[in-house]
Formats: C-alpha cells, sequence, structure tokens
C-alpha cells in the first residue's frame, strides 16, 4: 500500500511537470503572438506588416497542434480524474478547465473546416472593408453569407442544449446563454429606451465645453499625469498611439495600451486611456505567481470590459473624479476651460446622443448598439434572418431603440470589424461588462460608503487595490459567473445599471420623477 | 522506367514541400526571436525585461529542437543525394547547405553539455559585468576558466583538421581557419605598426572640430535625414536608442537599426548610424524570393562588418561624402562650424589615436585590438595560454601594438561582453569585415572609376545598386570566400586594406614617404 501511494504521487509528480511545462510553452507562444501583434499595429514599418500575418499564422498553427494534441489529451485525462482533482490546488485546476475546455471545443472542428474558416476570414476582412469603404453592403453579402454559414456549421458541432447561439457565447463568456441574455436585455432595453425619451425630453441639456482646438501633445502629457495616478504602472506598461485603442498583455510585468488623438476632440483620448487603463490594471494585477500559466489573463471578455468601463464612466465621468483633477486638466489648456464650471464639464463629459457608431456611444445608449447586433446575430445562428435582408433590418432596429437611422450603411450595418473575421458572439460581452460593473460599483458602495469621497481626494488607489485583491489577482482561476457571485453575493442582476443610469442621468440631465 | 521516373518526381516535390515548410517555420521562430530581442532592448517596460529571456529561451530550445529532428536528418539525407543536388535550384541547395551544416554541429554535442554551458554562459555574464564593475578580474577568473574549458571541448566535439580555433571560428565565418588568419593578420600588424609609428610622429595633427555641446534631438534629425540618402528605407525599417547601437532584422522588410546620442560627442551616433545602416542596407536588400528561408539574411559576420564598415569608413568618412553634406550638416547646428573647413572637418573624422578601447578605436588602431584578441583566443583554446596570465598578457600586448597601457582590467582585458558569453572566435570576424571592405572598394574603383565624383554628387544609390546586385540579393545562397572572389575576383587579400589606409592616412596626416 504504502509503494503504490509513493508510485502514485511520483506519476502525479511527473504528470503535473509535464502539464506545467506545456502550460507554459503555450503561454509563451502565446505571448509572443500578442507581441507580434501588439508590434504589428504600433511599431512595425509599413513594409514590414505583412510578413507579421505569416508568423502570427505559423505560432497560432503550432498554439493549436499543442493544445489538441495527444499529450495534452493524456494530461487532461490524467488530471481530470476525481481523485487527482481532489489533490490539486486552486491555480492548477483552472489551468486544468481552461485546456480543457479549449481541448474539447477545438476537437470538435476538422482541420480541414478550421482552415478553410481560416482562409475565409482572412480574405472576408479585405471585402468588408472595401464593402465599407463604397458603402456597398451587396458587395460583402456574399461572404458574410458563407461567414454565416459556416458559423452555423460551428455551432452544431460545438453543440448546446438549448440554442444554437450559446455555443457562440460561450467562446467569449463561458457559460452565458441566449435565455439569460433575453431576460436581461429585455429588462434593460424596456428601461433605457424610456430613460432616453425623458433625457431627449429636457428641458435643461449641457452644453459641450470642448471648443476649437486641443493640442495634442498636451493631451499626451495629461495621459500620462492621468495614468500613474489611477494606479497604472508605467514602468510594466507602455503608451502609444494606434487608429483604433486597444490593450495588449505581453506578461504580467509589462501591459501595453494605445490610445488616438483628435485636436478637436481631446475627449477621445483622454476616456479612451482610461478605458484601457482599466482593462491594463487588471492585468498588472494578476498574481505574479501564474506567470507562464494559461490562467495568467483575464478570465473573460465580460469581466475584463467591467473594469475598462467601470474605471472610464463610474470612476472617469464621475463629478467626484473632475472636482479632483479639472484644475490639473485646465492647466495642460491655458484658456481652453476659462468659464467652465465643475458642474458644466461634468454634464458635458455625460452628454447622451442617439448616434449611428456604437463605439462613440454615450453610456445610455450603448447597450442599445449591442441589443441590435445580439438580435441579428442570434436571428442569423437560428435562420429566422437572412443576411439579404440586414440592411433594412439594420436600419428599423436603429429607428426603434434609438431613433435614429443612419445614412448609409457604411455608417450602419457595416460600421463593426467583428463579423468579418467571424467573431459571433462578442458584442454582447460589451454591455456584460456595464452591467457587471453597476453590480460591483453597488457592492463597492457598501464596502466603502465614502467612495465617492476617496475618488475626490484622488485615492482611487484604495479602490484599486479592493479590486486587485478581489478580481485582478485572481487572473482565470474562477469562471466569470462564480467570481462575479463571489464577489458581489448574487449572479448577475440588470437592476443595478438601470437603476445607476436612472440615478446619474437624471442628475446630470436634471430629470423631473 | 517512365513510372518510376514520375514516382521519384513525386517524391522529390513532397520532400522538397516538407523541407520548406520546416525551413519556414524555423525562420519564422528565428524571427519572432529577433523581434523579442529587439523588443526588450528596446521598448519592453523595466520590470517586463526579465520574462523575455524565458520566452526567448523556449523559442530557441524549439529551434534547436526542430534542426537537430529526425525529420530534418530524414530530409537533409534525401536532399544531400547527388543525383537529387542536381535538380535543385541554387537557393534550395544553399538552404540545404546551411541546415545540414547547423545539424551536424549541433548534433555533435551531446544534450547535457549543451545545457550545462546554457546555463553556465547565463550566469557568466552576471559574474563578468559584476566584475567588469568592481575593476577585478580576479572574481572573472574562476567563470571564464570553466568557460574555456567549455570551449576546448566544443571545439574537439565539432573537430578540425589543423588547429582546434579553426572549429570556433567556423561559427562565425564558416571555412575561415588559423592558418589564413595568421597570414593575413601578420601582413597586417606589421603594416600597421609602421603606420601607426608614422602618424604618430606627424607634425602636422588634426585638430578636434567638435567643440562643446550638440542638441540630441537635432543629432537625430540628422540621423534621419541622411539615412535615406544612403539607401536605407524608413519603410521597411526604423531608428530607435538604444545604449549599444546594432541592427536587427525582422524581415527582408523591416531590417532596424539603434543609436546612441551623446551631447558631447556628435560623431558616435553619426558614425554608429552610418555604420548600422550599412548592415541594414545589406539585409533590405536580400532578394524577397528567399523570405522565409535560412538563406534571406546576410551570409556571414564578416560579409556583413564589411558592408557597415565600408559606409562607415570608406564612404561615410572619405572627403568626398563631406563635399556633399558638410553644409547640411552644419544647417543643423548653427554656429557651431562657423570656422571649420571641408578639410578640417574630414581630418578631424579621422583622427587616429591610440586608445584601450576597441569600440571607440579608429580606422587604423582598429585591427591591432581584434589581432590582441584573436591570438589570447587561439593560445587559450590549444592550452598555450592560460586564464590567470591575460591581464598581464593583455597590457603586454596593447604597450607592444599600441604603444598605450591600460590603467585599469575595466578597460583592458575586462571590456568585451563577448567572452561571457563564450563567443570566442567572433573577434576576428570584425577585422575580415575591414579585409573585405577595401577589396570590394578596390573592384567598386574599377568599376567605377569616378568613384568619388559619384559621392561627391550625392548619387552613393548608384553604388549601393551595384552591392545590392553583387552581395545583397544572394543573402546566404554562396559562402563568404565563394562569394568574395565571385565579385572580386581573387581570394581575400590584406594588401588591399593595408594599402587604402597607407594613402588615406598618408593624406589626412601630412605623411612624409
Amino acid at each position: 500500500m504504502t509503494v503504490s501511494k509513493i508510485d502514485q504521487l511520483e506519476n502525479l509528480q511527473t504528470i503535473l511537470k509535464q502539464f506545467k511545462d506545456l502550460d507554459e510553452t503555450m503561454t509563451h507562444y502565446s505571448d509572443m503572438l500578442s507581441l507580434a501583434g501588439w508590434d504589428q499595429q504600433v511599431k512595425a514599418p509599413s513594409k514590414g506588416k505583412a510578413y507579421f500575418s505569416k508568423v502570427r499564422g505559423t505560432l497560432s498553427t503550432e498554439l493549436f497542434r499543442l493544445g489538441t494534441s495527444d499529450q495534452m489529451r493524456r494530461l487532461l485525462d490524467a488530471l481530470s480524474q476525481p481523485e487527482i482533482q481532489g489533490q490539486l490546488d486552486e491555480p492548477t485546476k483552472a489551468a486544468v478547465r481552461e485546456h480543457k475546455r479549449e481541448y474539447d471545443k477545438n476537437k470538435k472542428i476538422p482541420e480541414t473546416l478550421h482552415k478553410e474558416f481560416t482562409i475565409h476570414t482572412a480574405n472576408a476582412r479585405n471585402v468588408w472593408e472595401e464593402a465599407r469603404k463604397d458603402n456597398n453592403f451587396e458587395k460583402f453579402r456574399p461572404t458574410l453569407e458563407r461567414t454565416v454559414n459556416f458559423i452555423r456549421q460551428y455551432a452544431e458541432l460545438y453543440g448546446y442544449e438549448k440554442h444554437p447561439y450559446d455555443a457562440l457565447l460561450d467562446n467569449y463568456e463561458p457559460g452565458l446563454t441566449v435565455e439569460q441574455l433575453d431576460g436581461i436585455f429585455s429588462t434593460l432595453r424596456a428601461k433605457t429606451v424610456k430613460l432616453l425619451q425623458r433625457i431627449r425630453n429636457s428641458s435643461d441639456q449641457p452644453r459641450d465645453v470642448f471648443e476649437g482646438s486641443f493640442d495634442v501633445v498636451q493631451q499626451e502629457k495629461f495621459n500620462l499625469f492621468l495614468l500613474p495616478l489611477l494606479g497604472y504602472d508605467l514602468d510594466a506598461g507602455r503608451l502609444d498611439v494606434t487608429a483604433h485603442p486597444f490593450a495588449c498583455t505581453i506578461n504580467v510585468g509589462d501591459v501595453r495600451i494605445t490610445t488616438r488623438y483628435f485636436d478637436n476632440d481631446p475627449k477621445s483620448s483622454l476616456f479612451a486611456t482610461i478605458h484601457e487603463a482599466g482593462h491594463a490594471i487588471y492585468e498588472q494585477g494578476v498574481n505574479p505567481d501564474y506567470e507562464g500559466s494559461v490562467i495568467s489573463g483575464g478570465v473573460s471578455l465580460g469581466i475584463h470590459e467591467s473594469q475598462s468601463r467601470f474605471l472610464e464612466n463610474m470612476v472617469g465621468r464621475s463629478e467626484a473624479f473632475w472636482e479632483r483633477y479639472l484644475d490639473d486638466y485646465k492647466s495642460f489648456f491655458p484658456g481652453k476651460f476659462d468659464n467652465v464650471s465643475l458642474r458644466d464639464f461634468y454634464r458635458s463629459v455625460n452628454i447622451v446622443s442617439p448616434s449611428f457608431i456604437r463605439v462613440e456611444a454615450d453610456e445610455v445608449t450603448y447597450n442599445l448598439h449591442v441589443m441590435i447586433r445580439y438580435e441579428i446575430e442570434k436571428g442569423l445562428v437560428d435562420g429566422t434572418v437572412e443576411v439579404k435582408d440586414l440592411p433594412k433590418l439594420w436600419n428599423e432596429k436603429m429607428r426603434e431603440y434609438l431613433g435614429v437611422e443612419p445614412p448609409s450603411d457604411s455608417s450602419g450595418v457595416l460600421q463593426d470589424v467583428h463579423w468579418s473575421y467571424g467573431a459571433f458572439g462578442y458584442f454582447p460581452t460589451y454591455s456584460l461588462g456595464n452591467l457587471y460593473s453597476a453590480q460591483l460599483r453597488n457592492t463597492i458602495l457598501k464596502q466603502f460608503p465614502d467612495f465617492y469621497d476617496i475618488i475626490r481626494r484622488g485615492e482611487f488607489a484604495t479602490i484599486r487595490e479592493w479590486l486587485r485583491e478581489q478580481i485582478h489577482t485572481h487572473g482565470s482561476v474562477y469562471l466569470p459567473s462564480d467570481l462575479i457571485e463571489r464577489v458581489t453575493g448574487e449572479p448577475l442582476n440588470p437592476e443595478y445599471l438601470v437603476r445607476y443610469l436612472q440615478e446619474k442621468y437624471s442628475d446630470v440631465y436634471r430629470l423631473q420623477d
């Protein structure tokens, strides 16, 4: 008995060592993929960019091979046995869970289909770009039809219990379902449309205080002034410039962000920077012991977006925040805000204005943009919507939910890149982030009843520490739904976002009850 | 018969396809290693740097594994058969040759030895840094003794015909031998020491025209002005700042260089930039069809250095070059060179001054620094020199060849990083570059009798086109010795460098015959 137990133990140690080596190799490849992606967008010279796609293809293929290898299967089988699971620590259990989910999913897709889809989407992106440039949906239609066919096949192969779209949602937010989203979105839509109506009817509309031109160098200097105060560690990151802002993790000591500058719209770089900092602070805060493992990154797009939206909207667009920093901001742009009060400024950065473009949408209308995409995607996947009807359907929904209709397909159904690369099921995570962030805010307000005083004193570090302990440090150890329940004491509840928006915008727009 | 031939052909096509796939995968990994190395030195934030070493370790290990795999052996065996070789085009033959050399070398080293050596050198670098900082050779001695032991083992395992050092030279300059170098260096040393003596005795010493402080921003602007005029394509490269200048190839469309700036020494960034541009123009000029293959880079360190030294010294430090660009240079530093004539400037950038530090050495004394290292390395490898005697030996040779003695081991025997990572056999390639460049210059002067008029008119592009056709475009297709014979019509001949130096410095120092 004793000998056998030692044998088992030795065997387990060997298996664990092999699993950790494989996990580390895959994480290193994945980190190199991130670096290559970052460099391609930020630093690579124009003539060198195309080659990066090939190199990334080679690394992706190798990553796929390792993740679906016989060795991986053997290790996952061994480590999934109930009597072994009991002996694993939480981080190892989570790493097994993450690799197993990927393995199971990837194994369901025949290699030929995977290759066909990869080639198709690489091409589809160019077709989409052309179609958008020419404002010609018909040009994109046949390609999108093929994409939808692929997506339907994928959903069937992945498998699902109730709705094929569930299989796709699970790619981006493990465990999320249509049933759940339908419930959440119907509450949120009804209340948002009503709130929006009241906002539009308000007789006290805020004025835009950002007039004229704002030196781009000064905009960047303010961002670099603000970032450390928000808790973004510039010794473990960088701020660069790209057309589309993003955050990129190379490792826990190297989480980079980008922003963009418009001299006639300083709000754009300011809030994009705060938003990306929210993502990056999450990743900088992961337990360094998880370095080199699949669990060393944020757990899902939804939780990620909750961190960026919380920082951008609930902190960065709060009156308390600007009570602390408006004088600093003014000092970077002498003469620009001489007659602007705190109240004017606060109201200006929270103007609600239904527009055609999702990425420019305000806090109130943003989720309506997401819902339109969700409903269309769901219909395309279950066959109740056809690609050819999209322009008409899009515009109808825009009119119904937002009260505006885009003047062209380029600023309508063709505006987002996601469909071109087959990312169906991604959009809902944006709203999920908003929902999570409001629910977290509610918990924070209970934990820190003086939350806005803390912000007002410029002591966001206190809140960041709490977020780190509660969320960031865990990386991907807990599944998103488990994490949110652990931290807030209840499952996702859309009421918190509804209430937050009603309270805030009743104040900003001085709405009557 | 016919069927069998078709079978063979199909078989060859299959083997070629597999070989090219493997070659491409390895090249992609190698390019990612370059990118990671570049980023670690140039862009990574301080807290992220350490992780890069681990990721690079993972990629290196995989690269080693692929290069010594059974699949590689099988493919190389098949493609090395004489009847198959006859059917291969030159680039493929060269790729087979390059992979075979690596395979054969690596297979000779037992994996345990390779691992021990890797761990030893990783540690040795830190020991060397400490020892240099503390000016304490004894601190480095035991480590260097172990390194030399490793190096001797490697030389024996690699194998050699006449001298164990040949086995090491071959790592950096395929085919180069002690016999060849001894002959070349004895000629070069005798004539250089004599020339140096005459220079030191000259009664007409040039004056240093670089006085005071030079705005670093302006220095960088001039570099960016000059680079395209030299033929460096900024759309296929970048200029960044690092402590030690270097060139780095990601792919043929992305060859990056770095430089460093001192406000009291603008020559440093200027000539470092021209030097690195020489390396980069070589790599930017490789036939784009070789993309994704081992042959897509320059063929050897010696040929590489010939391109950088030619551009830096024979073009960038020529009087004709400054006849074209001195007015431009002056315009970047208003008031700094008001009383400086072309002649003064030209003489100033060619001041010969024996110093302790190799990397700061002028054209005349540079090779003497290299020879000292060569003689010491050769002795360490064949056992006629012992590590404990190095400080004494170093200083003796400095006195003998250069007439100066370093005031400390830090500025003497401890100055170079190379030995700390076990790079024995590397130094001679620096001189080889100088020798090749002078021999190439001789051919260019025959091809373009108006060479200096071309430079004077700022038409270096003409020369670069010739270099591209003759050298750059071939990548690693021809072995260095074959290439130099193809282009210049004869094997390496040290007379050209001797003559060039004598002519140039007779003029700069107005030497009497």
